[in-house]
Order: C-alpha cells, then structure tokens, then sequence
C-alpha cells in the first residue's frame, strides 16, 4: 500500500479502541495482523506461525510485539510515529508470553479476528482464566461507522471499479474464454487499484454459481455474463462490483427467461438500494429485495443474503441479511447485491456500493445497470 | 490447482487422522480452510466469515459443513469422492452449530490452526467445557512425516525453482531496479509454477533486511543481491529457494567484507545440509551453522532460525532452531538457509530444501552455490 493516512487518525483510532474497550468491561485487545491492524496501525505486516500482534490495554501503553526480522516492514505504517512500543523479537523467545505480560488485570481479553488458532490456543493458555471474546464485537462501533476520509476511500475505489466495468462490453466477444476475458479484466483491474482482489466472469451456466471464478468455456453470442470483479486501493479499502452483460451485447440474443428474470432483480435491487437509509434494520434492505424476487417466484432461486459490509476488509459487519436487526447509521457502507440463478442455465447478480448518510444514501458505485 | 493424488490417499489421510484423533483421546477435529485441508481433502476451498470446517469424529462419519454458495468449489477436490457427509448450509443456519453437533463425547477436541479467531471463538463457545487443542499438535506425526510422493511433489516444486535460479543471473544488470527484476522473475516463477508466493530482490543495503520485498532502488554493478523466491507446485506443494548474486556478475566489484563472509556462509549451510540425517535433532542442525558462523565473528549478524519445514504450507514444522529437541525421521523435509545481515551494508543467505532419507538427506534443490 503506498498511502497512509496522517499519523493522527491511527492515534485517534487506538484511543477510541481504548475507550471501547473499557466501556466493555476488558483488560484489552490483542489484534494480529490483517484489516483490523491496518485499522488501528497503517500496518498490513503479514501473519505467519510467527506472532505480531498489536497488544491495547485498558491501562498502560500499547505494545506492538513483531518477530524482529519483520520489524523492518512496520516502516511503512504509522507505528513509528505512534505512541507505541514496539518489541521485536527473536526465535526461541515467547512472543505470546511478551503479547499477555503488556496486559493488567483479570478481566476479560478481546482478540482480533484474524489471529489464526496457533496463536489464540497458545494465547489463551497463558491468559488462563481470564475469558477471550472477539474484538470485533468490542470495536463494532468503530469499523462499520465510516467517517468522511473512509467514504472518500471507498467513493474512490467504487470509482475505479466503475472504469473497470465500462470497458467490459468490449471484451465479451463470441469465442473467446472466459479465462481470456479474465486476463484481460486483471490487467485493466490492476491499472485503476493496487491489488486485484478477486475476478469472476461466469457464462452460461457458469453464472448459476455464484462463487464461480472463470474456466475455459468459450463464449457464445447472447450468452449471459455475471462478471463480479474487486480490487484494493489506496490505503487498502476495497472495491466490489457485479454487471450482468450478454455476449456480444446482443440482449435480443440472450434466454427470454433470463431477460425476464434479470428485469425481476434490476427492479429488487434498486428497490433495495432505495431503501437504505439511517434508522432502518439491516434485515429490512434484504427483505425488500428478497419480496420482489419471491413475488416474481424466483425466491428459492435467490440463495444468498444480499449484502456484506465493505472497508479495509472486502466482507466485514454489516451483514446485509434475515435475522440482523442491526439498525442502520451513517458511515455504514455495504454491497446491495441480490441475484438469481437457475442452475445448469443461466444466472444474474447486480451489485453495488452504498453508504448511510445522513438523510439518506449514497451509491457509491454508478456505473449503469441496463442489460448490454 | 490442477492436479490431486487418487482420492484413496486422502482416504487414507482421514483414517490416520481419526487414529492419531482417538490416541491423543480426542473426540474429534474440526479442520478450516488451508494447508491442513488440504491435506486431509484436496480442497483448496477458500476461507472467510462463512464457515468451511471438515469434522471428522473418532467414531461416525466425516461431515464438511460448506456455505452453499461455496459448494460448487469442492468439486476440485476429492470430496466428492471420499465417504464423507457434504452439508451445504444457507445464510440464517449456524454453521458452527452443525459443525459441534458432529462429534460425540465430552472430550477435547483439536482444531485446525488456519481457523482465523472469529470461528475459533464460536467454536468454543458451542463446545462449551470441552477443552479445544491445536490439531497440528496431534496431526503432527502426518503433517512432518512426508509419503515418497509428497517428496516428490517437493522434489519437482525443488527443481522448477532451480530452473529459475538458472536465469537469474541475465536478469541482474545494472541500471535495473530491484522492481523490474521481481516483475521478470514473477513471469519465470509462473512458467514453472501454479502461484507466485513470494520474490524478494534486496540488493544492496536492502540485502541486509531478510524479510525485505522489493523496491525501486537501482542496482549497481557489483552489488550483493539476496534473491529469495518461491511458488506453488502440482497439488499444492511448496518450492523455497535463496541465492545470493553480485549484479553484473563481477564478484572481484563486490566489497570484500561481503566476500569473506560469503565464504563462511557458504561453509556453514554446507555443513548444516551435510548434517542432516535421521536421529540427529532440529536444534543440531542449527547449531552447525551457527557455530561456524560465531566462530567466524558473524553470530550476531545471523538473527533468525536456519530453517522451516515445508510442504503444503511453506512455514510449517519441524522448525529448525534452537531449543527445538525433536529428532529428525525420514521424510521430514525443511530449508537449511542461514544468512549473515550486515544493517546499512548488505546481506548474504543461502537457502536450500532438504529431505531427511533412510540413511541421510537428498538436498531438493540443486541449483549451484558458488558466488555469481
């Protein structure tokens, strides 16, 4: 990642965590590497069987402990010019017992959910008694509340999606593959952001999967497309867009079933996308997008919740689904993406960004959905 | 990945787990998304919010609880092949819920160390009093005790990285940057390779930081460059290579401090390969280049471990370093690759895999050593 933002942000961030953390009634946080380091440090260091990890106590200073022939790569984040000790250290020391000394008290410890099992079972042996819960919980408040400099990151990676899938209709012509398109999407990806995150161009009957990456399958003229493409950018928040386009752009070609039906999901997904605004439950966008899907008799087609949240992490909180009552605020920023796939045949997503503002929402990602 | 073993070896795999699961007095495992699912499955099935888990009980059948939209995926692998249970579960289900209901008993249970805390935390929460442990610790003997064709894969993943060592030196002119370097070797690598893991190019003072990437800086002639660099194999198996060249192929041009020392790395990685055999320990084999190294006046200077086992992941055990009393058996495999790190200056590693045989080692990689 080239950029950061200014040092303050993070000591601001750590600060809120701290407060978050004491309101919850912990001793503190032990964070490894991954979104939520990046969150509280600029720092996106990589996790492997050797520990770092960002230890905030309640009481007393943070401590950053990092195996010392990664301290070097803690240069490009804000932790020089944070308020933090850093301790490297080397083969044969106990980083998990550096990482539990830093904390005070008996209570309650919250870890950060990227820590991989090695770490949290050789944590949580040397915190004994004292109860693990997930930090994600704790700092809820503070990932999927965005402010103003985190919407601009993730207005301006949206943007950089948008120019992706505008040069899109250009590369699904009849005969190529649907790895060549997806060649071809990487290199357009990687000039608009740092990091591809992830490519699916699903044709056909491919497209009824909707974890379907790309294959050999040849392309044919009227064929659908589910083209759902994301990469990282500037400070590594992320971009995450789904068109469905016909081969060719010859939308009189395409299954009249699928026109039918990719005309049923335009009208639940907008519909959807109207909906958000602060003040309503989570589980109330699903259900708008979900009524008109199942009114149409398409619902069981219909076989994903509609939404995740989006920042430094492509699916975070909020979960855009039945059952999550959360109340929606500004600075919430998710995907609106319902779909419906019939298998074997053919399948159709439509998916956007869009953050809570105040009265209202903002699509973050604008490129048109009309079939083409 | 392209390829898999016949789906009776990951049958066996299973067995042997349940043999060793029952021995340590487990009532089962429950494995994530990573190199140990892969290695008991074939499955590559990637990892996120959405639980993936392969349960597999001391007594009753196997269960891999997968998100549905996930399903698909697993055609890839031997899954559809073993006598296992598949349960596909929608957005609204709790997926640690089927996964905890799989196994019996009251004893503990082990989990898989890729489960990132978030799992890891529901998990034990469902289990309730049962006590989780780390399933590397009791699928240890498996996971380090490497069949002939896991060595081979390692044998072959060796030698594709030797073919692009073969190249490195056209590659090294002054003038280019450490960036333009990394982006040809990245074309190489995926020549020989299914992935790309990693490429550092630190040439110079970068030489000096061992966890270094790569950069813009500009090689000069006669400049140390450590080249490290690895990829992907066949199912899944890991290549890891370093060698350490001076730009332009002037070695008379490279500073004479960083000759000497070449000299005394270069005798105790030798040594340390040639140290390898069964019935000796991890912490002998570091302790023979150490000791050269110390001897030499370089002991500070050489800051990490020698070694790593490698194989589907490429940091695994058995680890090579001090304090770590295991002793080696036939089939382990790991690198032997100490390094001298002159801070400001330069520095110098040598990284070879080595597999410990009936009678001895076969170094894995073959590339030559001599300083070029």
């Amino acid at each position: 990642m080239p950029e950061l933002f200014e040092s303050k942000v993070y000591a601001r961030r750590i600060a809120a965590a701290v407060e978050q953390a004491a309101a919850a009634g912990l001793d503190g946080l032990i964070i490894g590497p991954g979104p939520e380091l990046a969150y509280l440090s600029g720092s996106w260091i990589s996790s492997h069987e050797r520990l770092t990890a960002l230890v905030i106590p309640v009481s007393g200073r943070p401590l950053l402990v990092a195996p010392e022939v990664d301290a070097a790569d803690l240069g490009a984040s804000a932790v020089p010019e944070l308020d933090i000790d850093v301790r490297g250290w080397r083969d044969g020391e106990s980083a998990h017992q550096l990482a539990v000394a830093a904390l005070q008290g008996q209570g309650p410890v919250a870890l950060g959910s990227s820590l991989t099992a090695d770490h949290v079972l050789a944590l949580q042996e040397l915190l004994g008694e004292r109860r693990t819960v997930l930090a994600t919980a704790a700092l809820k408040e503070l990932f999927m509340r965005k402010d103003a400099a985190e919407i601009e990151q993730l207005r301006e990676a949206s943007h950089a999606i948008d120019r992706v899938h505008a040069q899109v209709p250009g590369l699904l012509r009849p005969g190529r593959t649907e790895a060549e398109v997806a060649a071809d999407l990487e290199q357009l990806i990687l000039a608009e952001h740092e990091v591809v995150d992830f490519i699916i161009v699903g044709s056909g009957p491919n497209g009824a999967n909707p974890h379907h990456s790309f294959s050999e399958r040849v392309l044919e003229a009227g064929d659908p497309v589910v083209l759902d493409i994301g990469g990282t950018y500037g400070v590594g928040y992320h971009s995450d867009s789904t068109r469905t386009y016909v081969t060719g752009g010859e939308v009189d070609a395409a299954p009249e079933e699928f026109r039918r039906l990719y005309e049923v999901l335009f009208r639940a997904q907008e519909a959807a996308v109207a909906a958000v605004r602060p003040g309503v439950t989570a589980e109330s966008i699903d259900l708008v997008a979900r009524d008109i899907i199942t009114e149409a008799g398409y619902g069981e087609y219909f076989s994903h919740r509609t939404g995740h949240g989006i920042g430094l992490s492509t699916h975070e909180e909020p979960f855009i689904m039945a059952g999550n009552q959360l109340v929606l605020e500004e600075g919430m920023a998710f995907s609106v993406e319902p779909g419906i796939y019939l298998s074997g045949r053919f399948g159709a997503r439509i998916e956007d960004i869009v953050a809570v503002t105040a009265e209202g929402r903002e699509c973050l990602t604008q490129q048109q959905r009309v079939l083409k």
